[in-house]
């Protein structure tokens, strides 16, 4: 493997992303299916990662996991009005099967708000049928044009948590619980990956949603990339699908209801905030494999003293860390650095013959590349020095992460300002533009507002765009 | 909940079947998808259960986890002879994406041989890129006319796995080795459901196959169930595919290919193996909750001193056992009790004041109904004691399964014994008749040859319908 598959970010950012999910395994796209992807071993075995990790978040906040169709009826997506003109135009439909026309065509779920909500109707009766808290794990399918390995298939994979709930205060407990304990804490503490956590404009909410919350995240070219989203969907949806609940006073109500996504777009986001331009750089807790040992040897007199270390060293480890021998005799241990390193494992150690008399190793980080990153430790308390390391190389992503987001965001007062800004990264404005305002900017500048930032200043500017006073900041940049 | 929700088996084996998918929340029908199913919170659990299980020894024996599209090219199903007229019937099509007529329709897998044989032939040039070890869990859809929740649905989930290898040797030993340390390992200490390993007969073997090795499992009915299949593909997918690699000796070769799916059918034949007339029994392995707490009183005092002992016994449980505490106040307590008999949960520990005050709690098993199932017991050592108790109720499980099946089992020799015998359950009998034989045997009985069993007596016999010698001895049933 020579070391220059990897385009640089300086020179091409947008090959060396493709580079790297070729090179790294994550994925490739199939041709043959238009806009899809086969995601390859190491891209799965990541997400499998966050889905455990979510998972885990999604059910400690009372959720279920539960697993409605594949297929819609096409005129279910047709019932909510903002909804069909979200989702009608890019929909797949299936209208033959078994050999025959059908009636009527399904859709491949775009989304399943509608096939949930006719399901809803059914289920709930009263008031102690609620909440209902359901989540289900799935592929869904958007005949997008542009398509990006991760950041845009047609098909791609997904968590969609659908909830009704008696009161509109409860729906938006509901999403908001779900932004900041499941959604920013993950991508934060997991991904190493800082959000702003914000509501959508209604230009950029969801089809259908009264209110859309998001987390939003800055890539090293300073673009935005949207990593998910919490809607309170009111009572849009409980109407078109006639969801409603007898209340303790014997009424009829309408349900409030929410929904709430993170898809397999999340592994473009990991690539984007983390790597380099050696390859995939990948945060420990997301890790498949957290450390790699590489065996140094010349002959076999050599390989078995240092397989013996290695075994020795290695034998505590099983259920504390996630970790390969290679021990593959063809490869040279330079080419092994090299693969490792392209795949992201977060920490490599090296046994050589002189480390098995000296009893050390050496001991090298992937967030820290060269020598810099590399020291020679004992092997005396080894397994609880790799764990503080992982630990370590975690925090390290994270603020470096969180210092690249801080250096390439400012604050701007006037339009000029905005449109310079936006070649770096986040602007940050006050705003009180309408609707065709925030047009007429994405089509001037290829910018849009990413969220209103819950944490706001409170003291009152100028909008950036028409000069009215507000206390409103927003964000804005350009997005993946 | 009323006592009389479940049809007894005695009554209606097939209601009885339907009233458990439904009151132990599993699945529910979707009317207005054809043929699929909502799959509920308990049933997506114990799937989920399932799921972990299985993957563990998938991965142990050295596979990866990877994701193909959804979307076959119609095309594609079409290359391999056998196939095509196994699947081609029961496939459903895109035909209109993005608000156009596609070129050439997609159908949505039915399995993935076609689209990874695609991939592989790609991916694999050399001896040194085999064996190819990869799997996927997906949703597959089948157009089927007659559907049964769980057992036979249009949409069903699975693991698909799919491998190439450079000899027939290799691949067969793959085959096996998914079959035994696999799929029959699950089965029997997982599910606790005693399996048959055998091979299928050309006539019912995978459209595409060589060889296709299974393992069979009998219900309560006496039918059997195939719950797995592990298939041999020879080289016929790699002709229609191109799926070569260059040997040793550098002369170009076609690859031996293997494919072996498991899937929510499962379910089916756990709710079959060990339910009874008062709901889901579930193996404690598999069961999303071992043990239900129901702590019992009347007024608040007691309420309290109750629910400080259930605190104080549950304490330690965190980690060691998967356990709920129903504390829901304005429910009874033997109404509890049947929704967690319909449930299936194994185990369930009532403490009431009395408990409180002897330091004891009663101990009730799923398995054995009444009172012969419950007993009282010190609350020392409890956490060991439910311990052993799980493992015994796995044991159980196992042992009344499979005696049920040897019970239900006999040798027969002639055609008349052999229609009797299926009546009852699985039919033994030596067998050296042709496809049309087994055809015709079809045609008068509904029986099928469920397998020729791996393990075979050794001795000669005369075939049950044609008299002939032979060996070969097979096992009859009638199947779902």
């Amino acid at each position: 493997m020579p070391k220059d598959v990897i385009t640089t970010r300086a020179k091409d950012y947008n090959q060396w992303y493709l580079d790297i999910v070729r090179e790294a395994d994550m994925a490739e796209v199939a041709e043959i299916v238009r806009g899809c992807i086969v995601v390859k071993a190491n891209g799965w075995a990541i997400w499998e990662m966050m889905q455990r990790e979510l998972d885990d978040r999604i059910k400690e906040t009372g959720h279920s996991n539960v697993q409605f169709p594949l297929l819609i009826p096409k005129s279910f997506i047709m019932r909510e009005a903002e909804h069909v003109e979200g989702f009608a135009p890019e929909v797949a439909e299936v209208t033959r099967a078994g050999g025959e026309e059908l009636a009527e065509p399904y859709v491949i779920r775009p989304t399943s708000e509608t096939i949930i909500g006719h399901f809803y109707s059914r289920w709930i009766r009263s008031y102690r049928d609620l909440p209902l808290l359901y989540n289900q794990w799935c592929n869904v399918m958007r005949w997008e044009m542009r398509t990006r390995p991760f950041l845009r298939t047609a098909e791609f994979w997904w968590q969609e948590g659908h909830t009704a709930h008696a009161t509109e205060a409860d729906a938006e407990a509901e999403t908001l619980k779900i932004l900041h304990e499941v959604y920013a804490d993950f991508a934060e503490q997991v991904m190493a990956v800082p959000v702003i956590r914000g509501l959508k404009t209604e230009k950029e909410k969801f089809p259908g949603a009264l209110r859309s919350y998001c987390i939003e995240a800055m890539m090293q070219d300073g673009r935005a990339l949207q990593s998910g989203t919490s809607h309170n969907l009111g009572q849009n949806f409980a109407r078109a699908f006639d969801i409603t609940y007898t209340d303790q006073g014997n009424t009829v109500q309408h349900c409030w209801t929410t929904s709430w996504g993170i898809s397999t777009r999340l592994i473009g986001a990991l690539i984007m905030t983390h790597s380099d331009d050696e390859g995939l750089v990948l945060p420990p807790r997301l890790a498949p494999t957290q450390v790699v040992v590489v065996p140094i040897y010349k002959n076999d007199a050599e390989r078995g003293r240092v397989m013996e270390a290695v075994a020795r060293i290695t034998a505590e480890w099983k259920g504390r860390l996630r970790f390969k021998v290679d021990d593959r005799d063809n490869l040279t241990p330079g080419f092994k650095f090299n693969e490792w390193e392209l795949k992201g494992v977060p920490v490599r150690i090296e046994v050589g013959p002189k480390d098995v008399e000296k009893g050390s190793v050496a001991i090298a980080r992937r967030d820290v590349p060269g020598r810099e990153g590399k020291s020679f430790v004992p092997q005396a308390g080894l397994t609880e020095r790799i764990g503080a390391l992982l630990d370590e190389i975690q925090a390290s992503l994270f603020q470096r992460a969180l210092a690249f987001r801080e250096e390439r965001s400012a604050f701007v007062s006037t339009y000029d300002e905005l449109k310079q800004q936006i070649e770096r990264g986040f602007a940050w404005a006050y705003w009180d533009g309408s609707d065709e305002d925030e047009k007429r900017i994405q089509d001037e500048t290829r910018a849009t507002i990413r969220c209103i930032p819950l944490e706001q200043p409170g003291t009152p500017g100028a909008c950036v765009y028409t000069g009215r006073e507000t206390t409103r900041q927003v964000v804005f940049a350009r997005a993946y």
